[in-house]
């Protein structure tokens, strides 16, 4: 049931019954090094490309969340996803394997919150049980296929932020399994450009979008920002999350509950410049640190805010400025 | 409400209250020449590059469609769509003009049935009133990214399709505008791989896909294949619509009211091959021709079946097959 503007108020339980969170080497040594499920030792993982190893990255993601149901990736119903790569293929690759019914997404790096967003919904209109959220990314391909040849070891920028090697996946279903978490509410973003064409300053493209979404979700569900225990955007990265935060100080919404994913996942590493991205990256974390947290109750209302910057090598080259998206979704422990 | 095991039976009326279709030169000269809304003189609209022409050509469909019922875009609730160039920018560009949230969708040329899908799921759950789905195509951004430059002039192969320049939009109401079709059931394809590696192949790619959603949908709906007055998957081309027949007469389902959207777009043409493809294909052949039939009540009951090949550049470079998918949308008139 609609409620607001953009915003699906999902009318029957919707469990986020199983998690898991795959980190590269590099991720795997930072931040939330203790909450992965697993840490690559080889971001190649003995296959003949990085795009194969992304591929695999993503299968194992899916196993590893539907294992721990005691079930195998033929048992869900519908699988949705998507990455970065061109025409998403290291998610269809990965779950042409299955014998679920697939949904391609593409949301940039929001992606993950647009599977969680229409995943629930179909296990909210009863035409699903149990589905898969999956999203990937990976450092090499990403780098490759977006900006330059990884031989030639280009130096970051100061606003530039690196793509996470990582996938994830939460399956959802319409039976707890345990102690789990709901998904309540999810907002869809619009698409707001702020006219940044420099794509090594994505953070900054992507804010606004955040925001808009953001603002969009507390009016909507006429909640104040400090009824979530933790709102967490994914992958601002420490320049866009200031200012994030100065467009929430400047409405008047407080922001002490905020932090950004892309921000958090390589802490104070000052060679990563502003942090982390990728279609992995706010996946992981709430994959990991986030569902720990749920879990043991240390928070109970969660708001993750997936956000994604809709450029394309192409886009850019021909001078086009750098369009974001992002979706919200609430996730909350029963009472 | 799921039906079976992929399918959706929608609970409530979702009208299909609007439609166009904007045809290339050349497929604007060809079987369809009286249906489609407006007919390109020139595939680079005045723009400075055919990634900018398909951005505009996609714009002016969404326009298109909404003005006929005296909408503005901003009216819309949701715009779903997506297209072939990488990160969907053709889509992305064009819906950022609008205030509307959006869902990105990557199915290859199966995109629209995609959208269609999860379209008329947000308004049967009453999450929108109304909505866009969208795609678009261009001969000439699509085969530099995919092939060859331009300027090779790059013979096609006997196997091969050409890419639609074209876009279209069905805009999706919970309100009836007259005497518009119904959606009724959606079938969720499963991706099929039947290990063809030749680019050039498509149509044998997607074959299978497409048997396997169509079987899926009327094992499903308990519905026999003379039920409906026309079944048309997109865009096997003609070699893929001779494997699809073969596929549904070893299965015993008659196919005297089946064809293919590829196959029919250019009509006997010996030089274009095997026909037609790309994510405006069986967009701009439903959107004008099915649906002028669809509104004469010539036909009532039409089984669309958009199929998508889902590879990339890289991944046939890498030498991975091409795996295939399919949604099934039917779509009724009230009787």
């Amino acid at each position: 049931m609609r409620t607001g503007k953009h915003t699906i108020k999902y009318q029957n339980k919707v469990y986020i019954v199983a998690n898991s969170a795959i980190a590269g080497k590099k991720e795997g040594n930072a931040t939330f090094k203790d909450y992965y499920d697993l840490v690559l030792e080889d971001d190649l993982l003995e296959q003949k490309s990085y795009e194969k190893a992304e591929c695999l990255l993503h299968t194992l993601a899916i196993q590893t969340a539907v294992k721990k149901l005691g079930l195998l990736p033929d048992d869900i119903d519908v699988a949705l996803g998507g990455d970065l790569m061109n025409q998403i293929t290291s998610t269809s690759f990965s779950i042409k394997k299955m014998d679920s019914a697939f949904l391609g997404m593409y949301g940039a790096c929001s992606t993950f919150g647009e599977a969680l967003l229409i995943g629930a919904l179909l296990i909210d209109s009863k035409n699903a049980s149990i589905v898969t959220c999956s999203t990937s990314s990976h450092f090499s391909t990403a780098e490759r296929q977006y900006r330059y040849p990884l031989e030639l070891g280009t130096q970051m920028t100061p606003t530039s932020q690196r793509t996470i090697t990582g996938a994830g996946c939460a399956v959802l279903s319409e039976s707890n399994k345990g102690n789990c978490p709901v998904i309540t509410y999810a907002t869809m973003g619009r698409i707001v450009d702020m006219g940044i064409v420099n794509a090594n300053n994505m953070g900054a493209a992507m804010a606004a979008a955040a925001f808009d979404t953001y603002q969009t979700h507390l009016n909507d569900t006429q909640r104040k920002s400090n009824y979530y225990d933790a709102v967490l955007t994914g992958d601002l990265g420490k320049y866009g999350r200031d200012i994030f935060k100065k467009l929430c100080d400047e409405a008047n919404i407080a922001t002490a509950n905020y932090d950004d994913c892309g921000a958090m996942i390589f802490g104070d590493d000052k060679k990563l410049k502003m942090g982390g991205s990728g279609a992995a990256c706010n996946n992981i974390v709430y994959n990991s640190y986030v569902t720990s947290r749920l879990r043991s109750r240390l928070w109970n209302r969660v708001l993750l805010i997936p956000t994604g910057a809709l450029l394309s090598k192409v886009s850019s080259l021909q001078g086009e400025s750098i369009p974001g998206i992002a979706y919200a979704v609430a996730i909350e422990n029963e009472v």
